[in-house]
C-alpha cells in the first residue's frame, strides 16, 4: 500500500492493539503481526515505537473535535454533534476508548506523557471552542463552555466503558444539552 | 492498635501504595511494609489481597459523596459542598485519585473488578441523588443530575490529574454550578 496508508493502519493497529491488551501488551513485533508488516518497516515510518501511541491519540481526538459540521449549525447543532460522535466511538470503537484511558492512566505516573497529554488537552479545548465561539451569545465564554464539554464526555464515556447499559450517561447528556442551550446560545438563532 | 483501627490503616495504605506505584506495586508483602504489619496480620483483617483495593475504594469514595451537609443547606450549597470535597482530593489527595484511575482503567480489562465498579457507581450515585432530591424543584430529576455531577467530576478530575496547573477543570465547574442552580434549584429557597 502507499506509504501514507501503511503509516494510518500503524496507528489504527496501535489503537486496536492497546484497546484489546492494555499497554502491557504494546510491542513492535505485536504491532508488526497486527498489521501484517515486518518491523523495518515499523521504524521506517516511525522514529521510536513510543511515539507510535502518541500519534494514534492525537489521530483519534482530532477526529472527535472536528465533526464535520455546515457553518450555519447553531450551537445546539454543534454542541450535539460533538456529543454523538463522542458516545459513537464510545459504542463502536470501545477499543479506542480503552486504549485512550489506559494512556491516560499511565500517564499519570510518567512526565514525559503527561506533558504530552496536556498539550493535547489543551489543543482539544482550544479546537471545540473555536467551533463553538461564532455560535455563541458570548463567544468569550468559549473555552469555558468548551472545558464543560470535555470534561463532562471524558467522565461520561469512562462510565459507559465500565457499564455500557447504564442509561445514566446518555440522560445526563441530555440534561446537560438543555443547560446549555437554554445559558449560552444566541437569544435569537436557537 | 485497637482492630477496627488496623483494618482502616491497611485500606488507607492500599491507596497510598497503589496511588505511588500503580496495581502493579500492589502486593501482600509492600503492603504489609506499609502499614507496618505482618503478612498474616494483613489475612487476618482481609480475605483475600484482591478484596483490599475494592474496600479501599469504596471507603474514599463514600467520604466523596456523604460530605457533612446541614439539613437546611440549599441545593447550590450541596452541589458545591460534592464537588468542593472531589476538587480538595484532588488536591491533597493525588495518590488517592490517581489509584482509582488505575483501578478504572484496570476494571476495563476485568469482568469482576468492572461488576464491582458497576455497583459502585450506581450506589454512588444513589447516594448523591438522595443529597440533592429534597432540595430540588423537581425530585424526580435527582438521578439525571447526580449522573451529570459525577460524569464532570470524574473527568474534570481526572484532566486535574494530568495537568494540575490548569485553570479549565474549575472555571469549568463554576459554570456547570451556576446553570444547574438556574435549572434545578427551588425558586423559592435559592
Amino acid at each position: 500500500m502507499p506509504p501514507a496508508d501503511t503509516r494510518t493502519a500503524i496507528l489504527d493497529a496501535a489503537l486496536a492493539l492497546i484497546g484489546r491488551a492494555g499497554i502491557a501488551g504494546f510491542s513492535a513485533s505485536a504491532l508488526a503481526a497486527e498489521v501484517g508488516v515486518s518491523k523495518a518497516t515499523l521504524f521506517h515510518h516511525f522514529r521510536s515505537l513510543d511515539e507510535i501511541p502518541l500519534l494514534a491519540f492525537d489521530r483519534m481526538i482530532a477526529g472527535l473535535v472536528a465533526p464535520d459540521l455546515p457553518d450555519e449549525a447553531s450551537l445546539a447543532e454543534a454542541v450535539a454533534a460533538f456529543g454523538s460522535g463522542t458516545f459513537a466511538v464510545a459504542e463502536a470503537r470501545r477499543d479506542f476508548l480503552r486504549a485512550y484511558f489506559t494512556f491516560v492512566s499511565g500517564a499519570m505516573y510518567d512526565d514525559r506523557l503527561r506533558a504530552r497529554l496536556t498539550a493535547s488537552l489543551a489543543a482539544s479545548t482550544e479546537a471545540v471552542a473555536a467551533l463553538l465561539a461564532p455560535r455563541m451569545a458570548d463567544p468569550a465564554r468559549a473555552a469555558e463552555l468548551a472545558g464543560l464539554l470535555i470534561a463532562f464526555l471524558d467522565g461520561a464515556v469512562t462510565h459507559l466503558l465500565v457499564d455500557p447499559d447504564s442509561p445514566r450517561p446518555r440522560a445526563a447528556w441530555a440534561a446537560l444539552q438543555a443547560m446549555i442551550e437554554r445559558s449560552y446560545a444566541h437569544a435569537d438563532r436557537d
